[in-house]
């Protein structure tokens, strides 16, 4: 089995490999080769029993090789994310959607329709704090990541029904806990909440402790890659997406946890008023039914408990590592 | 007031540029300028009071004269069609998205954002027979041009967002009764069986005289495309996109229209089976809620009677000369 991780430097593109290199098999077949493709080069997975290739390049102008003939898989994880795609508009629709065309072509040009996983967004929904979104609920983005992501849907589920290609799109929640520092993007918070007071670190909360928001976390979604990789397609008909059952939670629920492994970290959170932050979040959908999901078999989600813990024992040592903390 | 039709020398910009020549006017004031763009340079609608300018070009690349600086509207009618889209990919991404992708970087450069009318379709819709879609029904296209369709909706609502621009998106219905000959899109019969036997010919039908369907009139798609130029646009929010409020109408009433109009007419029209057809439009749906359209003053739907009636003053002659029928 030969597969392709586009986007293969990123957070979940790193994990994915690195998954995929320990199981060394996907689907019940080994695997014999994995290209990884991103801006630059990405690092190879350690310990890995069969060959990887890394390359670097323009996803608008993808290199044939980055996705070479015989591929059976192709995660398409490469995106320009949500606070970027806001700043610059050209880049966000060169990555995300031109992008995504020029995975599709590639697709055409091998001998067999690969399957093409790709991760859509909750960013692509609006709907706000009262919403319970439905499995067929409309996509109205209140944002240019969200726009693309959902415009990326609507092609390459047209270009598996014209059998381009053969694919199956998780719209991802809110992944927490991502490791690193907090940054600009509006959900920064969410992973800032846990992450930072797990560092010893004060962090600020730009909402209320009743906020609600749809999460997952990355042990979860990277386990819906590899089912979304080798589930049976037939099924999904003409419509490819899928909402996967993430959680549901309130940000004290999210701090009730924390305390839970860490009692008295929650004390590091300090609740600032935030305007700007408060009104962009204001339109990002709390709950999914998510009911198509669990009939497709994808798995549902672990106790918020269980995500602290998972982040404690994935990457809590590299990021104090990384940011110098000793 | 300047305005561009883009697509100008297509069925439906044709008829809104001898509209605009007509009254001379939009939304209560003057038009100073009208710039008709098309593959090839449009004709000049007869007797316009103002200067027209006739560009033409690929709207890939879109010549920036083709929405010349102050323009105050732009009808974005510019599209390659369903069965020529399902035909040829490329040249149906290139013109459904990466037109629309032109236009929008166009407009982006003009000092003020111009309203942009769109015409997106009711083939961005399936459901079929049994559906009755609400207004925030979600876009699940079973063809490349539906696709395309709903793509472009994403991304010019994201620059209205942006105020790159000023979108309002109207998803036609079925436009009938279309002049000239039959063609081999799959929604050819929906005019035959009108116009074939007004012009003494005999025509098939390949569904079953229930068959439901949601259409229009040119002359109604018209009037919504000059409200649509000129209404609160504010009032729409996010969503720039609106199904206008077309007729569900089954095979038999129009069959019944037609007679009529013309007594005996619908005996030239015979019932043929053609499984590719009928596989095709069975995934089109029947009808639509349409209530947002009302509430932002879409004028309703004309008897189709007096649809048949427009079609013969407006187009049979003309139709019949272009067909050397005498």
């Amino acid at each position: 089995m030969r597969i392709s991780i586009l986007g293969g430097s990123g957070f979940l593109g790193r994990r994915l490999a690195a998954r995929l290199a320990a199981d060394g098999r996907l689907g019940g077949r080994a695997i014999s080769e994995l290209t990884l493709f991103d801006l630059q080069p990405p690092d190879p997975p350690p310990a890995a029993g069969f060959p990887v290739q890394c390359l670097g390049g323009d996803i608008a102008q993808l290199p044939p090789a980055a996705i070479p003939d015989g591929t059976d898989v192709v995660f398409h994880l490469a995106a320009v994310v949500s606070a970027q795609a806001e700043a610059d508009y050209e880049l966000g629709r060169r990555v995300n959607l031109r992008g995504t065309d020029a995975v599709i072509d590639r697709c055409r040009r091998l001998a067999a329709p690969p399957r093409v996983v790709f991760t859509s967004s909750v960013a692509s929904f609006s709907g706000g704090q009262g919403a319970v979104l439905a499995d067929d609920a409309r996509q109205v983005p209140a944002n240019s990541y969200g726009a693309q992501k959902a415009a990326a849907e609507l092609l390459l589920a047209d270009a598996s029904r014209r059998r381009f290609l053969d694919a199956v799109i998780l719209r991802l929640p809110t992944i927490i806990v991502r490791p690193g520092r907090p940054n600009k993007a509006a959900s920064s918070f969410v992973s800032a909440i846990l992450r930072e007071p797990l560092l010893g670190l004060h962090t600020d909360l730009p909402v209320a402790p009743d906020f609600a928001l749809w999460v997952a976390s990355p042990r979860r979604a990277v386990e819906w890659l590899l089912h979304a990789a080798t589930m049976d397609s037939a099924v999904m008909g003409i419509d490819r997406s899928v909402n996967p059952p993430g959680m549901s939670v309130t940000v004290a629920a999210i701090l009730h946890a924390l305390d839970a492994v860490k009692p008295g970290a929650s004390a590091l959170v300090r609740r600032v008023h935030d305007p700007a932050t408060e009104k962009i979040v204001a339109t990002w959908p709390a709950a999914f039914e998510a009911l198509r999901a669990r009939t497709l078999g994808f798995a549902p989600h672990e106790p918020l408990v269980e995500l602290v813990r998972a982040f404690i024992a994935d990457d809590l040592d590299a990021t104090r590592r990384e940011r110098g903390l000793g």
